[in-house]
């Protein structure tokens, strides 16, 4: 079945959730969120483009960092609500310069940080 | 650093994104949603813990169909703004009846399904 990005469900600010998982380690790197047209941008061109919420503008992840995120393959939930792109990720994905977003864990009740920012 | 689950940030409606992963094989296996209360029902019990949009009641998941998502890591992102649930999972994690929600890949403009339902 051919796809369209209009059958996805979008919030009511026409926004889906985007999880980005490196595709060589598995590992979970960020979310961040999709318009249809970043939908459709991330597929045409391979490169993971996310709408920027405080920008209000599309987002190519790394067109400023050089941390860009290449398309491996594009996954789609079984509500239709929620997208998982796997990538190959250059450099670290957050922009506190961690490899991941999910570096803090909660465990016995206290926050730990699991990873430290790499080194440029 | 002590966790307070009121120190993260949620929607309008008072969620919080997270993204359950298998902690063993490393899949991502659904996204759903959490209020504060869940995030802290999902630390005392150590039972991954929703909150259902549709039903607006607390879901733990797998109390009805027995496919149980024992928590054995919590992760909090850098915008403190979504979590990430590393979980021992019992069976498939899909209402589906699939190992995972994300079953459906885009692949040269077309869908692909990549998982089938698990047997009962």
């Amino acid at each position: 079945m051919s796809f369209d990005p209009a059958t996805l469900t979008f919030t009511s600010d026409g926004l889906i959730p985007a999880i980005a998982q490196d595709a060589a380690t598995g590992e979970v790197l960020m979310m961040a969120w999709m318009t249809a047209e970043a939908v459709t941008r991330t597929l045409e061109t391979g490169r993971v483009t996310y709408w920027s919420r405080s920008r209000q503008a599309f987002w190519v992840k790394g067109e400023s960092s050089g941390h860009v995120q290449k398309l491996v393959d594009f996954r789609v939930d079984c509500d239709r609500d929620c997208l998982l792109v796997l990538v190959d990720q250059t450099g670290p994905a957050c922009h506190t310069n961690r490899r991941s977003c999910f570096y803090t864990a909660v465990r016995a009740g206290e926050e730990v940080e699991l990873m430290t920012p790499v080194e440029d």
